[in-house]
């Protein structure tokens, strides 16, 4: 498939693993978190740093709102060398049990017939938008150990923010769908086409049951500290079990 | 939704534990490893037996063949108490790396737009078809333990058997799929809204990769063997960590 | 398409005139009308019997629940020399003047797209899902020649018991189908495919219109003698017209 | 629904038994076979002709090219009193057993998901696109009688006269469709909605199998000399068994 | 593609300008506008006149209804010469601000997901429905001159009459459609495939919003006169910028 | 639908009048056209700068890769004021007469069934992803007016970037498609669903047809030029005809 486009990087610059995040701010945010950080991309605003967490190389890259600019992202980052990709974002609580500040563990994804991109890659079929179990249950198994409380289950994998209503919440929750974010469906199915291990958590910044959707939002700051937590959760997954030198 | 009609059993008759399969003979044949077996429905010819492995209950069922038997077997299951669905059954290959005799360890599974009887559960929507992260990693880890050799990956859930083709195969192993089966798809979907944890393990009898489909399929004695090991699998995994006396 | 896998009997087994049904306690029920009835699939539970009725042989087959199911069994039967296949079932009443015990001749299946398996065998295409008229017509004139009374309109096909509601049930009966069961649109759809004549006669067991849907079923009994008086029908059709010795 | 728009007649103006044509000029032509016949309607060049034949009325109508517009006409004849519907009309060769000037009975119509204007009756549906077995019988029985050779069996109406090409007649052809054309499926399957009792029979003028589609015409003569002689049978259908005076 | 089957028109009889409508009574009355009109074709009752307006000649042409039928009319006229059509045709209102006798001029069309003949063109994609920008502007810009009141804004291209109803106005409106039609997305997605550039203008006969749809319609008197009014301003465009002596 | 998530501005700080682009990048480069540029939105990288071209009011703002992306910044400009939004971006040939380097203006553009996150807004239905002809016109006019040279037509808008192929060029190169992008149907579509009016227009930094795609692509010197010119084209039209003090 040739260079990358977007991600103007060298393959050295990217580690196996990686943690993705939509918003570039959050990039320099979880950096913090590294040693050595340093920034192997700016292209397009798409923030990506590569550092190490307890010498184990971990890379943190931006990959833009929606499956079709994520789907484009982990591409490149898989043409780079990225070889486990776990997405780390905010969602929307669908299910009347997801609360503000909730953070869930994404067991799998559904998505609108068509959507996410993924009919360009499969057309006439539903991918198998699910993370990798082994990765799934030790981000889980950490989870559980750091004292951080969280739930599992599916998410819903949406293309439109503004078409979003309380509606829909209440018929995707009864399929069992607990928040809905725009990125996991893509990455889950691309991770099986191309031989990733993936995985995704998210805090829930708004819900969108009740009388008003998305009427009230996490605080900048609550949502920073989940972030750090839960990232430092993942490069604590990456580093025992998958490291990289 | 009322009393199975089918599944012609009383609450207590099922275990929270289900290892379901498609072949009325291979429940008798799962039932061996079991003490105590009770037949509690014989209807339609869909045998359940309920017995006891390590002390721990266990329910072996037939599902029949394709989604929509099976999703009405797991809705009844389901009803009766089960929390727990782990299919067990054959599948062809479609990636060139599956061999007859494979054992497969599904990471999710792909369907057909509007297939799998899903389309008339969520109308529009791609499913979260994708088994219990957990309890599959349990699954993986015991099988590892054993010394079976397996692989993981999704499987393709297919509806029609004689429409499959090496075209198709060569197709759908390009996104992922390792091989074809007929239920896993609406087993995992069902799973997330009906609140059940669920996995599939399958045993390869034929291939569709090659020349010709489904040319060579594993002899009864090499199918009953591979299935007898990988069932004593999913008991002590289910013995393990969700025993019901 | 190689030899049957599922259907364990040899061509001489089966007749060009076949009756089938869901349930293999129903095919033996049938059997009670042939003269030398002989069992010659057990297979997957899906019992086939052959014997004759006034010198005409004709096959009496267990199909399964579902189109997946069915139409892997009507294939094989063709395989194996089926050339007329009736199938005799039980359906829930749509329209509200379908009321339990009342016969249907089925005279077209409406389906969801892409379910019923027929979107692997012609992606893209709603299929030609209407029965032979001849031998429909045969049917509709012995029976009104026994004095079975019956309704004849479309059936709805359907992948998902466990989805249909009072509200489907409102939808489709506006579409004009008067009940619904689970494979006659794949059986008619493959018909045209394979060059055999379909047909199909339900007997509703049970109503969906009204307040709660399926609340009531018809007794095994009067189920049991509806279904012999309308095989005796059907019988009586194939030794008319397309008696096989 | 209100008083018809495009066809300007009174109720008494049309009979209940109906064959309709998608060329004016064959209205025309048919109407040589009636006895005082009466045009009541020529509002945008859709012809209608009401008379006798034998002594029992008959109404032939002009539907245009395609469902949208036949739809139309079928509903609004409906409207006017029509109970029975026939479609007499041209149709291109798709099996390779059909030849120009063949005659072919429909027994059932597949179509394109989302065509002939039938997802905007029953939007995620593919209806029961079936003619009514009993009337289709008697066509075919007169048919016999009359010594017109025909064949019978599926229809593929189309949405798109030019892209339509010998790759779809290959197609089609092998999901059992005899011949292509623009408006049995609708006619079909508004039938069962509204309550009539529809058939159609084609003459094949073409045929798309082979080097070239389209090539070569059946001349108008003797296109013209099939459909005098088809409508007559058509006319006999309704005079001996839905006569009205 | 051959000759043309339904326009038995030669290239030399078609202007490279066409007006089309659906109504050939229409044709008739525009024709009235024309000097040395010739009638062309009368085949199938599809009239179609080439005369001149200001010495510039120009074609106008009955499409019939709906996309199967004018998509066929259409590409006859571009195989025969035409470049540019305009189809001026009537409509029923959407959005609450359409009130009965306003004339729309189309900026695009909507239709639903496989209609108008398209997704037989063009299989699993949404067509480029959006009319030439430069024709629309120049009309607009004509409107503006002549005084006639006019909207802009997209329109839906029906294939079911019969299935319209207020519930769908509202939907529609919602998503910016003015006016309900039959033909407009066909005439200018093919546009796009075949290199013409293609217009639409609508007059509203009757409205779908309120209580009851289609209740009331526009005299036959002022259509008529808003029809002579709008092909005047459509023909002084073709006229000034697209004039053929 | 309350405050703007993204776009963290403020009504006063974005003009009527918008050029939307892909990369941060480039809305710094286009700013240098502007006097008094001030930085309205730094958040999630999306650069959105407002200033003035000739006492005319502009905002230049960074809508992400893909429509999902695009879509919620093209929305929260609208709630920010925005009354006018054309995109200018770059583009894959798929049009062999399209080479690198040309400018298309787009009079539509296609999109898969589904994709685009458009059947969020409107399930079942394809939108009308037209341009506002007017606004385009006086772009087309002005390019012709500056010299420079460039093609009108439709574009594919993809969700995919990594699902292209040189096959899918030549597919939809015959439905008329000059250029691939991943935005202009969601501006088109939103457009008219919320009353923009809105444009695009691309320059092609490579091409998909010919044996490879993506193979070469424009320097980054010739398209910043190209960027440059185009852009002061767009700024001209605002002026020109939509001035905002």
């Amino acid at each position: 498939m040739g260079l990358p486009h977007i991600v103007n990087a060298k393959p050295g610059d990217v580690s196996k693993n990686v943690i993705a995040v939509g918003d570039p701010g959050r990039v320099e945010l979880l950096a913090t978190l590294l040693e050595s950080p340093m920034v192997v991309n700016k292209h397009r605003g798409l923030t990506v740093v590569t550092g190490y967490y307890k010498n184990s190389k971990v890379t943190i890259a931006t990959h833009g709102m929606g499956c079709p600019s994520a789907n484009i992202v982990f591409e490149e980052l898989g043409i780079l060398g990225a070889r486990r990709i776990v997405r780390l974002g905010t969602a929307g609580g669908l299910h009347e049990s997801v609360k503000i500040g909730d953070v869930v563990v994404a067991t799998g994804a559904m998505y609108v017939n068509g959507g996410c991109g993924l009919s360009q890659y499969m057309p006439g079929y539903c991918g198998a938008s699910s993370p990798d179990p082994v990765l799934t249950y030790r981000i889980i198994k950490e989870l559980e150990k750091t004292g951080i409380s969280f739930k599992k289950g599916p998410l819903f994998t949406s293309d439109a923010f503004y078409a979003e209503s309380p509606e829909m919440a209440s018929r995707l929750s009864k399929y069992g769908a607990l928040a809905v974010e725009m990125e996991a469906a893509g990455l889950f199915t691309l991770g099986w086409i191309r031989g990733w291990e993936t995985g995704c958590v998210v805090v829930v910044s708004n819900v969108l049951h009740g009388g008003e959707p998305n009427k009230e939002f996490l605080t900048t700051r609550e949502l920073a500290d989940k972030f750090l937590k839960t990232a430092q959760v993942l490069m604590e997954v990456f580093n025992k079990y998958y490291g990289e030198p």
